[in-house]
């Protein structure tokens, strides 16, 4: 019995191997790194993106007394509705139209557990078999991860540096065919940090037109802009394709860790439904678990009472980092930043390997810059670039620079001589 | 454009059926029943288990003291580890090991959104090809809609009810073979009812042993007992075969809205470590969404501090009702209960198709239940139990009276003529 492990019907399962690339599976494995490391630095976490690290980026008040009244009330301990409570699906309908041409019903709204859950619903929701989806590259690992979970075949078309971010149409085109069910849009961009134009994002949804493929447009970080494109959603080219929106709380709010999201259908023509898009949202939403009821109760107040000054100040604070991080960057050899951030978080680098030597890639370069100098980057590969680094610049100044100048450092340890 | 469904190319997802047994999926049919009748009655929901739609049955305020505190403190806004917060993990380590004849360590625990969420990972944990697990019939129909979500064969085994709902130990090794993975126990018993015997479990767990198939515990209804069976946790044979237990705070502290829920790995022998469970069921926790941070940091209050009477008070309450239920039940023609609940918050009972005319199975009988008299009860063929309903009486007791008034009144009507 002690080493029975042989007596076991059950021997390991060889299914999931997209984990390995997940987020959390490389934080958690270079947390190990620095854990490991003899003479311990004070961490630099700049993989993920969890902006609560920095102590100036405290949520507002009136969303936790918004969650303490409902918590308070007894009246949100019960389940939720399969779809989510219907208050808060009209409040964010009312959010989400005031950027749009035409005017959302609480029945295009779907409450889920964060953007990730969002993510965890919509691929199953087009799966079928045969079908394949086109993702952006470098994009946000779940996606994929999801894809083959739910044996939805996953082509990725490309992202420009070059262009700043923007989506290489003939890489877009040349990837679809007829089983292809829908593309994918990170506007304001993780892991790039770009914001895609008004005539972009139009020229984007006339392809998707042409292809016969929904949009879904992952918005989590809507309205997170400090640079010169204002944040357009792609909701409002809805009339020529329909978009599946997906938002969340947690970057605007500063609460990754509420996980609360939302799923909305743009879709003024109703394609959704006669396809049986809104159907299948569904029938996955009445099998899997939701936001719990008191922090759906919560967002009719924190939509609505949140004031302005909060949300610019933040913007403020990121323009500022972003800044620091950029002008910062082209000290550090081997590095190039080829786009400012302009949006979200995060900022994709690359590392140019012809000046380094005594690193094989993106994950040795995180690996050992973990264990010595205890900063964290995200491997580029974990977003589908090798040989980058994607940096998360949420953070306190002084820890920023820190980190930065430790890179430089650590940088210039492994240049190759001139 | 306008009727342009045939453009593009998305056309339906064949894929999810099991959801058209989902509890929720009858549940929103049933009150659509309830809407569109004529003359609509006070409703009267005895169809899903939710006991905060009795007034009487609302949490401590220990429990929703600690999670405004939790909110307030802006400590718990970041995401949370993969696994869960180490307190959280701890306390509920604690609380289980109380009730086992060894100490849970906290990496025995891993947090979950609800014992939804934690089938939702343990079930792809466990899937590879060729695998198939045991369910009992009746049982909780999330376990076969996940189940097929992830191609994990479902065999049942069934439950006799008339030996108050105990395992059909034929049954249940005449289903296994070298490729079933694991076993579902639910205890007490969603749908049934019942609380299993120290003894009766042993022999589950001796026989699961035997068949080299792990035992998957759902305890979400653990302590919930009033009959003279306790409540006794798999986990005390798990030096016989090794256990996964799935917890909640939904039943016991009356919150299922909240979400918050656990599995933990009874397992002294370290063969879940060896056979590489474990990993499998940190890489989908990697991959999936989280319970909130700040319910995490909550739980060690909520279990530490939750007093005896609150709980006791909640059996009294649920003795009563339990006690309601079955004498009033005896006076419904065509109905059978055939055994007295003693713990969990519904039960099984059984339509005599022989004495009823016009209505042709279960679903039918609770659909027009549900159009001509507003009670709402669970078709028997959602749990696996074609033509038998599931019951839920953790409700008020007026409501439970009127609701068995009804259903007796609508019996009544459809009965044969003696």
């Amino acid at each position: 019995m002690e080493d029975g492990s042989e007596k076991w019907n059950f021997q390991g399962n060889k299914k999931l191997n997209a984990s390995s690339i997940s987020v959390r599976g490389v934080y958690n494995m270079l947390m190990e790194r620095v854990n490991n490391s003899r003479d311990k630095k004070p961490l630099v976490p700049l993989c993920r993106v969890d902006p609560t690290e920095n102590p100036l980026f405290r949520t507002t008040p009136e969303a936790t007394d918004s969650v303490s009244t409902a918590v308070n009330s007894y009246n949100f301990n019960c389940y939720p509705p399969t779809v989510g409570l219907p208050d808060a699906k009209r409040a964010i309908a009312n959010y989400l139209s005031s950027d749009l041409p035409y005017q959302l019903s609480p029945e295009n709204v779907f409450l889920t557990i964060g953007g990730t859950q969002a993510i965890d619903i919509i691929l199953p929701a087009l799966a079928r078999s045969d079908a394949n989806i086109l993702l952006p590259r470098p994009g946000y690992p779940q996606y994929d991860s999801r894809a083959s979970c739910c044996l939805l075949e996953v082509r990725h078309f490309d992202l420009l540096p070059e262009r700043g971010w923007e989506v290489d149409l003939d890489s877009l085109e040349s990837q679809a065919d007829e089983n292809t069910v829908a593309m994918v849009l990170i506007n304001p961009s993780n892991p790039c940090g770009n914001v895609f134009t008004y005539q972009h994002l139009k020229r984007v949804a006339e392809i998707a037109r042409k292809l016969g493929i929904f949009v879904i447009s992952d918005e989590v970080y809507a309205h997170v802009t400090y640079g010169s494109n204002p944040f357009v959603p792609m909701g409002v080219f809805s009339s020529i394709v329909p978009v599946i929106t997906i938002g969340s709380l947690s970057k605007r709010w500063l609460v990754p860790g509420w996980r609360t999201g939302w799923i909305a259908t743009c879709d003024p023509h109703g394609i959704f439904q006669k396809t049986g898009v809104v159907k299948s949202i569904i029938s996955y939403l009445e099998i899997t678990t939701d936001p719990p009821t008191f922090l759906q109760a919560a967002i009719p107040e924190i939509l609505g009472e949140t004031k302005d000054d909060f949300l610019s100040k933040n913007l403020n604070i990121l323009r500022e980092t972003a800044n620091i991080f950029y002008d910062l960057c082209k000290e550090i050899p081997c590095l190039t930043c080829p786009h400012k951030p302009e949006g979200a978080m995060c900022v994709m680098v690359e590392i140019n390997f012809s000046q380094i030597k005594d690193i094989v890639d993106d994950m040795d370069f995180c690996a050992k810059l973990a264990e010595e100098e205890s900063v964290l980057l995200l491997p580029g590969v974990t977003v589908g670039l090798k040989n980058w680094l994607r940096i998360s610049f949420a953070v306190d100044t002084s820890n920023l620079v820190e980190g930065l100048s430790r890179i430089k450092a650590f940088c210039l340890r492994y240049a190759k001589m001139p």
